[in-house]
């Protein structure tokens, strides 16, 4: 049986941190693009999407639950409800492939965990999820590797630089142009960006149509 | 027999990116402290560390090679004579440990690559180092997969954000104490540097010794 993959998705506003480069419409569909790439790559790695929404939304294949309160709090009723093996991952993962979530949810430990860069969790494998409570927000990789001790689960850190790239601001869009290989490279194609070198460092300008042409 | 680790290394004013927050003797020890941690994961991973160094650099165990040469026209040389694959791996990757390595230097591919942030290139593993040229700095990554094409090398792209994880600049600091277990973490802690959580985002601050009493 499929490993369910709870998925929170912001669809209004989201990735404010990129509003510096794109407008609010714009962010929503790239957040869109990456959430298109995470539901591909949790279906690749077997595991059945199933998308926790702050606010209605629509699509076409994966199952849909909205709960308008804060990650935690609705994650965590997730997690005393489900029976099974649950793996929670984030929407903005646009690098993610089946091979690391399969690596993920084969772990052989109680609970398997993907770091995001600067001290953030990108994903967690459950075996027990009733055993477990999430703790987004600040350093909370640390906080669940505390939680998960206090529980007495097993651990194992999923090495993965597929997972553990978040993209949250205008310089992570590097590693979507470099790496990516689904919907969230080309949305940002679409909308005009282009990797520039400038003194040795890499990073995206975007031209606008005209430039393009 | 153990695969040759080739490590380019730069033992004077290392490391200028951290200028904002270490001297130039710390840097010198922090450097060192990373390539302690990289030289033991090589060893882990089943190679045997060669320190290819821009200026004379004793080391207690490892082989140490002087090339005041540019890094590309050193390391080239180095791939030209050699006759056995060779592992390049930077001098920066604190969060290296024996398994990422060894995922490296098994791949089946004529060359395994892992991608630094910002589009650089971490570590090549090379079976045929003589069909081989390097072409760091800039988009090093881009530029090392169409070497590769150009030479009919099959190549494999390792997952690793271990391996992924170069150390530049202040914020790459909240990696290593996080993720480090060796020396480059215990080198941050005496000089001080601990995590700090401001406004959801984690970073480091330094304690000067009379507040860490």
């Amino acid at each position: 049986m499929a490993i369910d993959a709870v998925i929170p998705f912001k669809p209004k506003n989201p990735k404010t941190r990129l509003s510096c480069v794109m407008e609010q419409e714009e962010r929503e569909t790239f957040a869109r693009a990456m959430l298109a790439d995470v539901i591909a790559a949790s279906c690749e790695g077997g595991c059945s999407p199933r998308l926790l929404c702050t606010a209605p939304y629509l699509h076409p294949t994966a199952e849909v639950c909205v709960d308008a309160d804060g990650l935690n709090e609705s994650l965590n009723r997730v997690l005393s409800a489900a029976s099974s093996p649950l793996l929670i991952i984030m929407g903005d993962l646009p690098l993610a492939d089946g091979a690391a979530i399969r690596r993920l949810v084969s772990t052989e430990a109680d609970m398997g965990i993907v770091p995001g860069r600067g001290g953030g969790t990108n994903a967690i494998f459950l075996r027990h999820p009733g055993r477990f409570r999430a703790d987004y927000y600040g350093a909370s990789f640390l906080k669940h590797m505390a939680i998960a001790d206090e529980a007495g689960l097993s651990v194992e850190v999923i090495d993965s630089f597929r997972l553990h790239t978040d993209v949250d601001e205008k310089e992570d869009l590097v590693e979507v142009l470099i790496h990516g290989r689904g919907e969230a490279r080309r949305c940002l194609q679409s909308l005009g960006f282009v990797l520039s070198v400038e003194g040795g460092r890499v990073g995206v300008e975007r031209r606008t149509h005209k430039e393009t042409l």
